[in-house]
């Protein structure tokens, strides 16, 4: 799969003007050498919280934001309907290499549904997609994307799509780590969910992937339900199909929830500003920026890629999740950067 | 007040093209007589459930319908994760005589600070509400109320657009009641959220009217916090104002939740299908429908305003939450027609 990883990097830089799913899939490229971040003051462990986490200090930080910030006679004692969490998705709770997962979710759609739809023959994207030819889908840049990601995004029923969703998740492998999709995900994040919730933080996902394709197994793997799942998202219309009055997903795009549409889509769909807010990649740099500048005790995290040999390891030079700003701000911003390497003690779920 | 409903009426028949803030607001114009519903079937109270709520089928439906959905041997059960009940704001949780309070908001807003806008005396419309002639406003349709609408909501960041809201509420109060606004609340509404809640349903709000206006006080007044409230909104940028970043309300609509509009904003922000669904106007036919036919046991329920001596008397005629369609069909779906005058022994709380 590396030739992959070869062509989009080369098609990102040869074109991108518009933003659109672009931007929500692939866009972020930048260059520079990130800075590597890890004090390594040990922290007497003070609760059973976060067992995959190494002790240093990303996790003692977030064990003190939390302590301080649930403690009724802490100054930074925060109410619990205040206590908001938000976290991306692709790269910060599960993995986002060699492609992202949507991606490859809508090039397999397209391949196995092909005989079905005689008219994508027509379009030079969709017949490379339906002969499984990536490079072919790329030559034609965005559009190329944009193309597969709405023929095995709309032109159906939420129904269907979220049957769709479920059963490729049940029939697909990463092609690296054989690992279903859905257990791409990481142990370590689990665990930080699990233990903001049972201190009263609500957890939500912000992700510039497709909503409704991550609603489909966001409850089961992250424990987080539909309705506190938040992401990019295309246009749907309430109408009659088959007899019934169904929602029907169409071919246009609603909103971009990536960059400054992070805490656009926060305003719009929790209508709270977060006090925690986690991410991987420069395109979640506005919503930790918009969570650390609101005022009173605020965390921002960084998950940083370093780990080569048991995920990957990536930051300013790379196409997807591409991270150079964040690294270079957060230490005067106050955030936590996670070396995924020497913080994290287990990747993924046994 | 009357001549408000008058020139609401005649303003209703005169101009309606496009639908825009016009549907969230006002469009809903239809006519016929409504049937009266109420069986008058005793039945023993089975829990201190409902207090305000009189014996009766409508009370009935409701407990039989919780009873069953939330027993574990029952066929009917429903795991608690897939309890979504989602509820109508204007006319269903509180008022919305003589006219939609929001907009009672938006023209005390523009009389208010028009003497900071100095720019506002060149518009008719604004000029109009700066005297506080309504029917100013009106004679210019649906422009004229969008006018209103984006001077008072937009052009400002969202916390001062909160701070202007939550300094109206307690400075203002209902012309005929005498009643601060968030006090025309229904109390046997606020014991149905609450005794849904306390048996494992989610209580959401799909309101016509504007989601960052509400959020501002719904979760003191009902229990609901601001990410389950969905509504009309309009768009927002995050940048930079007296040098921070913020969210920035701009004049240009994003999203109507009304009508058809209401699935689809279920489908974009919470993302399943609700197992109750209660509104008051043929604006909430839609939601409703869409709960009810989606299979499985589910409660669809209308509020019939009946109740001219304690609160209005409205439906087929009304140009404010008017319920035609919804009274003629409710009872072949199977839909519960809640009767305010016969049902509720309380109309707004002590």
């Amino acid at each position: 799969m590396s030739i992959l990883g070869i062509a989009l990097f080369f098609f990102m830089k040869a074109s991108y003007q518009h933003s659109y799913f672009f931007a929500a899939f692939l866009l972020i490229l930048l260059a520079c050498e990130p800075p590597s971040k890890e004090p390594v003051t040990s922290t007497p462990e003070e609760k059973p919280s976060l067992p995959s986490w190494q002790e240093g200090s990303s996790k003692s930080s977030i064990l003190d934001f939390v302590a301080k910030t649930t403690d009724p006679q802490n100054p930074d004692f925060i109410p619990e309907a205040e206590r908001i969490a938000v976290f991306d998705n692709d790269g910060t709770l599960w993995g986002e290499q060699p492609f992202y997962y949507q991606l490859a979710y809508a090039i397999d759609y397209v391949k196995k549904e092909g005989p079905n739809h005689p008219e994508w023959g027509k379009s030079p994207v969709l017949k490379s997609a339906m002969e499984g030819d990536l490079k072919g889908i790329l030559s034609k840049g965005e559009h190329g994307i944009i193309e597969v990601v709405m023929a095995s995004h709309s032109g159906m029923t939420e129904d269907q799509f979220k049957s769709n969703v479920k059963e490729w998740l049940n029939s697909s492998k990463h092609p690296e780590t054989g690992r279903p999709y859905n257990q791409m995900i990481y142990q370590p994040m689990l665990e930080l969910l699990e233990y903001l919730r049972a201190n009263g933080y609500k957890t939500f996902i912000v992700s510039g992937g497709g909503i409704d394709f991550l609603r489909v197994w966001a409850e089961e793997a992250y424990g987080i339900p539909p309705y506190q799942v938040m992401g990019s998202s295309i246009k749907a219309k309430y109408e009659e199909v088959d007899g019934e009055m169904q929602i029907v997903k169409i071919p246009e795009l609603n909103f971009i929830d990536d960059k400054a549409g992070k805490p656009v889509g926060i305003h719009q769909q929790i209508g709270m500003k977060p006090v925690i807010a986690v991410g991987n990649s420069d395109g979640d740099f506005e919503m930790i920026q918009y969570a650390t500048e609101a005022g009173g005790p605020r965390l921002g995290i960084y998950i940083h890629h370093t780990d080569s040999v048991r995920e990957y390891a990536y930051d300013s030079l790379s196409s997807i999740g591409n991270l150079k700003r964040g690294l270079i701000e957060a230490p005067t911003r106050g955030w936590v950067v996670v070396d995924m390497a020497k913080d994290w003690s287990t990747i993924y779920p046994n």
